[in-house]
């Protein structure tokens, strides 16, 4: 297998064939996660801390799950964002749990870099839970995986991904993933949310679902990032749902077996209509939250063995 | 053992043999848990989740304890109750939790009704800790065990709870559990403090302490819920205790051996004498406290058996 | 081994063979939290509560590590200081967690001497993890190994312990140890900040940095409680750190070799120059939290074995 890193920071410098060993694996762990027995002791005798400087109860959750159920002793610590205003006290803080000894440190702040910094002052591995508007990768690649599953392979797809682009960096890290899979990539939402600068990914942009999720495999739904839009264009919920909100009569238009998404947590009736949502036959969003814990444990087992060959 | 439940979600549903199981094999670990080394494996492999949508730092400590003392991966969310306002919302939370795959999914949630609800959208074992006014099963099960310790049996004893019935799952729970192992039960306390609907429950009912404690073997002293009781009258601390704080006086009314049990956390003082609480020959507060860990390792015993048997 | 404790109150207490005794077996848990696999079975079995009337990240963090890797099953307490406001029910709160066979309780608490009070309710080993302004022992005794390590001993060297002494318990555990061990040790900090009680140290006391640092071996800054200076004197930042806060040339009247400690977390800028706390020729900052975690395994190790020899 040829996954050579030292952190997950990103998709940005991952190669397909790094993206394809980290599924492989989790593939493994789908399934060690349906038995009725499930932890293994891949990770044992490592430290995993989970520093969370921002509020996300379900990749914390998936993340602490995805650690014990290997064996690694793992230590949540939520972090005040007050108390690391300064980009100093992110290095002290760094600094400080390093000298913990930690083997696997998992990040989520709220400034885009955060990560990429800290990771250059520590020893250990360093995963991205998120970083502002930047990256999020393993959301990535649980998308990915949910996609695989779903279709059978993850490239010449065609994708749709829909609502507040600009905020997004599950809608960034999709787009580097899904770019180097070869997929043809259309984003579809109100220019007001769409990212200033987009032609670097070279997609097809739409304000408008009918026309942007004809024939479409994929339906990628997004969170309105109300918490992000400082001072922006904020569309009434009523107005949004009716032009941009999913629903059967939108869906229709994309391929018969296109499939839908969510990373969660749905807003209803905003983004989404809920029946569609709880429709087992189109919606794989429960099976995205399946796959985030399987990736998780498949990225952390690749970064432990490479901490392992380099400390032999 | 005839215990055959999926889930433990009320004292309700269970059978005078199913509440035997449970403390018979509670003994067990009462056992276990005083010995220098206090750990098995019975969980091991398993997930457990505590989900707690309303604080409690007593009742997660028991079971957080009795899963890691298993050996279960165990993990504690706290859900803020103000995002979660919407039954819709609730479900959905469940789901994402359900897409991880825990095994024993431990819920505590204000509003009545609300575990059920969930246990219907969930593959795994829920555990109820408490919902609302309805039923908080764990906390009648240490009960039971502690009565059956201290006077030698769990049947044909005169049993008084006292205080505020109207708000309280303690003793609804206690209610039926004390019922159906054929107990005769007072109740105890100001009628606006009494619940509108009592016949059901085939038990007397008392105003006055001197009168409901003539002769009983058990008194159960309840918490002031305070904090739920919306707009109905709220008496004054010092004119409660007058009238309905237990006290030794008031304690010489009932049997000369009478145990003195109180669900914790104690208002010394409101409810009852501090003196009195302290008192080893007459309180067993600790020890229910003790027994709260034994009986909650047997629950999730028995119920990881049951989970088990299913997927073989 | 010489050590007989059945708690770590504090320094007070300890022999300079106990404390010799911890940081011999401290040493060898600085290897073990190097290796790759950083984990044992020491305490496997037993039950280790954290419980903190008052947040603290790193030593939370520090116990929390110490305790896992030596295997024992180890559960967080956040108590809220709001609700225990009466010794009362920090009585009751003690013997409730009693009740659930603690082995290990970690306790910080606001109050001076209310770890010991606790201590007296509880069958199990106390750890003060920090009490008011009374003792924080494993900060004292992880600044012992620290100094022992980078000058080959711990007796006949010259301490300066520079800053807020007045409400420091950092101060005053490292006071007692380094005495007990035949240091001689120095105060420097305005006479605002320096306790009124000193002579029983037999200690020298300076309010100017230049006199005071010549020629020691160790410089030691405290970082300023303003959260605990209540109506006093409070400097301004610039005006303290001009006076008392290390840089180079201050540095440079003590010993060539001498070496700059810090409790953390640090105010750069007021306390201590940034490149200076950086400069790992110097600064042993870093090791300081290091030496923390083995000394944590260490101290809970020994207190283990003494519970398990009293169970015999």
């Amino acid at each position: 297998m040829s996954f050579a890193h030292r952190h997950l920071l990103g998709i940005e410098p991952l190669s397909p064939g790094d993206i394809t060993a980290i599924l492989d694996l989790a593939e493994t762990y789908v399934d060690l996660n349906r038995c009725a027995e499930k932890h293994s002791d891949v990770l044992a005798g490592l430290t995993q801390i989970n520093m969370f400087f921002e509020n996300s109860t379900r990749t914390q959750a998936s993340f602490e799950l995805a650690g014990k159920r290997l064996g690694a002793d793992v230590m949540n610590m939520a972090m005040q964002t007050s108390s690391v205003k300064k980009g100093e006290t992110l290095i002290d803080t760094a600094l400080t749990l390093n000298a913990m000894h930690p083997d696997l440190l998992v990040v989520r702040h709220p400034q885009s870099g955060a990560v990429d910094l800290l990771a250059q002052k520590v020893n250990c591995a360093v995963l991205n839970a998120g970083d502002g508007r930047h990256e999020h990768p393993t959301q990535a690649l649980l998308d990915a995986l949910t996609i695989r599953r779903a279709k059978g392979r993850l490239h010449r797809l065609s994708v749709a991904i829909c609502g507040d682009i600009a905020h997004s960096r599950v809608a960034r890290s999709n787009l580097l993933l899904l770019g180097k899979m070869e997929n043809r990539i259309r984003l579809i939402g109100p220019p007001t949310l769409m990212p200033s600068q987009i032609s670097e990914f070279g997609v097809e942009v739409f304000d408008d679902m009918a026309e942007g999720l004809a024939d479409v495999d994929v339906v990628m739904m997004l969170r309105l990032q109300r918490e992000r839009m400082d001072g922006g264009f904020i569309p009434s919920e009523r107005e949004y749902y009716h032009r941009y909100g999913l629903d059967a009569e939108k869906l229709a238009l994309a391929k018969p077996d296109a499939i839908v998404m969510h990373p969660g947590p749905m807003n209803r009736g905003v983004e989404i209509d809920g029946t569609l949502a709880d429709d087992i036959n189109r919606s794989v969003i429960q099976e995205q939250v399946e796959m985030g814990v399987a990736v998780r444990m498949a990225a952390m087992e690749l970064l432990a063995r490479n901490l392992r060959a380099a400390a032999a």
